[in-house]
């Protein structure tokens, strides 16, 4: 941590800073410059908080941190990347561009389970569909609720795919997970730490999507809580973050993929349906995610988009998803990955 | 809601939305342009979503609403001011301007209960603390939970102030309700609807802040949440939204205070604190606050800005708030308002 | 134009509306609704603005345009794409995949023409570098002007690349015309107006970089500035945008790729080198911009990063250029494009 | 400036790096830390911007600024506040606190004359006026140019008040500067560095917006870039920027006029008009920005914002005005400001 004086700091506030640094365990170095003093505060930073308090003390100018302040998360502490097994046979972050599809909501025996065969056949080897639905309006369609994790589980038998659905409430954590085989945290629950806690104590993979606007160091960070708890199954999802531009429901932060793989070896997947908001996106943008580097894909599937309770505009119709993996399997190819 | 078709949609897709907007209980209306036709569908739009899947129907272009989706928040539906009774004799949105003050966390009883005595002196109304802390790291203190919530009812006990705390769990919705006057949803719970479904079902007042990335209609959905349960004392809180500029922890949307005024009843306070981030810039947003017409204020306040394990760079000192106070009800009363 | 009047708009209100919009020009159709009417006026609304004005008037609620507000550069009025003629035998906007490399700045002599050698073997088609560069600060390097574009001259002579380098005065705009094959619009400049006029005047291809917080319906609009004055070569340009992330220098809007490619028929290129600020992100940019369809890139190219007056650190070596340049090529061809 | 090191640099990077801080002139100082280096570099930063380009030095992992990079608009260079004289017996920036109002645009001799007459009468102590409009849209209204100008300079003849206008071309300055005793720089070329050049060498008073994406610190930057070229008359206005929001034109930043208060002595006012786009959030803006330590307001005022040809909708009428301005007299008073 770099603490910056003021310009016109005294020297006795200098000299308190520089004992209050001692007192909570860090070694100060001070640098006296030309127009303002710095000081280095050596040691283990993180886990820690207590040297941002410095910035109220007298004669502070700013607090400077130098270092990230996940652990857990950071491909420094790991420098290997993390393969995330899904089900024996099924890992992401490996060789293996992974794509889960289905509906946004689960609605019927029927949809769920004709969209289960048709994504299945197309190459997808996650079934998603969400039986727990956060809508920003209480008068909006909220979901299933168990019966959506049983037709969920009935689809699974008939295909085999594993299936991964949301969770909202730590309440449910329980149940949801005697049905999914991915436990999945949406974008309004990012830094729901309850929620994280709870899902660090399972013994399930879990797909945490970044909030909407959450950094990149929030969103490891809440990576993290769920790794702390001792579950280190995490897979990172990019989903669009909230901008000025509205010609797409969120913008899609592509960079967002490099960057992760560069700080933190958790496998990370594009959601390119909740990112655009349009169909007509999804396939350009899941090509995109490929070639930046991703391990996969979380894409919107329904049979019938304008009968869907939610997110139809944003929904793939199988024919069109079908078409799409075909070209998909190219740019992941190139990318050094495989599909099934 | 108005459909607005695609240039060249053929005459058959015209009838087809025609016939679905029927379907869906509204009257279509067609507009046939010089290069596109739109249709009005009349109807009550509220609490139904279901227009919006036209969006995925062939030949549709856009999908444009004309009615806010809420309704019990909405001044239209009710258009005189709601005064929220906190306590008998302590009433927000009416003739009161109201402020709450305290530390960002609880820490002991010397901190809460000293605290406490001082920003009732100031002329502080209500008294915050947190027990239950949702923090962007697992490595930062948590909070003291429900040793926490005791302390903070000594205080009460001690200074006759109400308490306002947050509540982060649905989990701890009970419990925290025992002790607390008012319970606050914090900036990261503002679409946990799980949460606001449980206070909704509570006889208590709840402070909802908004969330960093909150359009003003989702804030205003998420009071409905409350609302559309039962709960008809909600607060509303702006607390600054995330952008671009880093100056600031956040950035204080000043002029949501005047349009929250015009789309809805519920009274609207503001959190410089949070807004901020600096304890300098409090007092000249907490004045503002005023000038613009909000309903009080909520204000972190520690005895020792240094030694807080929280947001101490954005606490005032006491000295500093019995400043700002006196200062404060110069501008309260400019703009015909009264404080204690 | 849809006009929406206010819930309880007096009769009177509703018949001054309608009698306004016939004056300017329209045909008015009242929907009536159960809450409140609406106005669909008819007529092409490009052009002209004063609908908009009806906002002011007394019982009106809203003002929703239906229409974009650009003509000449949308493909609803010409369908077929583009192609840009660079110089004979180079075209952006075909089949080929264009890419323009360089320098931030033009520095010296052996620096531009050393780099457009390199840059040339490696697959470039264009050689980028500036000569008037618009520095945030006053106090950085401004640019060698007119020396700069004779080197430029010079490197062009020397490998046959043609030039697009920035212009940002109108009063320089001849002079730059004199030595540039295109002219580069930055992104501080998209919405300088009398700039853009200037270059509509010119015959020559215009590249028009994205401001950084630009929605995309203005980047059009300022299109639609150069191709109203005459000239239709226009290329545009998505280099980042600015949101609340700061991993990244900005945060590259890839979904502006194929929603451009919907709206407009000008072709359409990245800079993956403004957009991250990076020189380890602009390898999985690019091709992720090619996966996405885009047209080109233009590539910050330096052979001494850590030396240059400018960007160092978002600019690749020559040798990591070519490195790119080859995983580029076979990303380019499964998107059907071609790449020299 | 301080540059961190990566986790696994070499000594010999380290060696590196320190050599070439001691070229650049400035002195390093290595702090030596558990998990990784940083090397301070004392020395007078500003004007230098060269320690930038250690960051693309090998095992270099960020360089982090310690100083601002603005020197001439700084507090700590200027501790006093920069009163600004408009014409004699009219300084913006002292214990005036002064409004300007007007028009968006010129349109007539009638508009500006009358308008002119009805906010002097309500206390204005500036006409504002446009006569060359950035337009987003080619299509609209551009200004009336130099017969613009002559309007306004008759609306001075009657009124006396002195008239601040726009200029958005480098071209027209010499023009511009005959008429006005105020020259505009709008929020489209905050960062039209050519422009603000010029405007540094004239002997006129400057009002540079900010743009709508500008930091405070580039904003201070532009006008650094006048107060290096020697014109110290700079008065800074804030406008609103672009956010998420949509519920207003822009979201008001209010928070950055106590900071810019602290980071400069140049006097800073609010635009209220353009910041929330409606006429009716302009009075609680402008109350909340003399409450928030403003110096002044420029407001849009036109006779009848319903024919206006350009900005209707944020404009007010001369009688809601004239009662903004009464009650605003009385916040300004507590604000311990006086207003005429």
């Amino acid at each position: 941590m770099i603490i910056v004086m003021q310009k016109d700091a005294a020297k006795s506030d200098l000299e308190s800073v520089e004992k209050k640094i001692i007192e909570l365990g860090y070694q100060p170095h001070i640098i006296y410059g030309e127009t303002r003093n710095v000081i280095g505060a050596v040691g283990e930073e993180r886990g820690k908080e207590k040297l941002q308090t410095l910035q109220s003390m007298s004669g502070v100018e700013n607090v400077v941190p130098i270092l990230k302040a996940y652990k857990l998360a950071s491909r420094e502490v790991q420098p290997q990347s993390s393969e995330v097994e899904i089900v024996p046979g099924l890992t992401i972050g490996g060789k293996e561009f992974v794509v889960a599809a289905g509906p946004c909501a689960v609605e019927d025996r029927d949809q769920i389970c004709d969209t289960a065969v048709a994504v299945k056949q197309a190459g997808a080897r996650l079934l998603r569909g969400g039986a727990y639905k956060p809508r920003t309006s209480p008068y909006s369609f909220q979901g299933m609720e168990e019966d959506g994790l049983k037709l969920l589980a009935e689809a699974r038998e008939i295909t085999g795919l594993p299936i991964v659905t949301e969770v909202v409430n730590p309440r449910d954590v329980e149940l949801v997970a005697r049905y999914a085989d991915v436990m999945q945290v949406g974008a309004r629950n990012t830094q729901n730490f309850a929620l994280l806690k709870m899902l660090g104590q399972l013994d399930k993979p879990i797909l945490l999507k970044r909030g909407m606007s959450t950094t990149i160091q929030e969103f490891l960070m809440s990576a993290e809580y769920i790794l702390s708890e001792g579950n280190r199954r995490v897979i990172l999802c990019e989903r669009g973050i909230r901008t000025f531009e509205t010609a797409t429901r969120n913008t899609l932060d592509i960079s967002a993929v490099p960057v992760l793989k560069q700080q933190t070896h958790l496998p990370v997947i594009i959601d390119p349906s909740h990112a655009t908001g349009h169909a007509s996106l999804i396939a350009p943008m899941s090509y995109a995610a490929a070639a930046a580097g991703a391990d996969g894909l979380i894409v919107e599937v329904h049979p019938c988009p304008e009968k869907a309770t939610s997110d139809g505009p944003q929904s793939l119709r199988p024919d069109d998803f079908q078409v799409m993996m075909d070209k998909l399997r190219e740019f992941v190819k190139v990318a050094d990955r495989e599909m099934a």
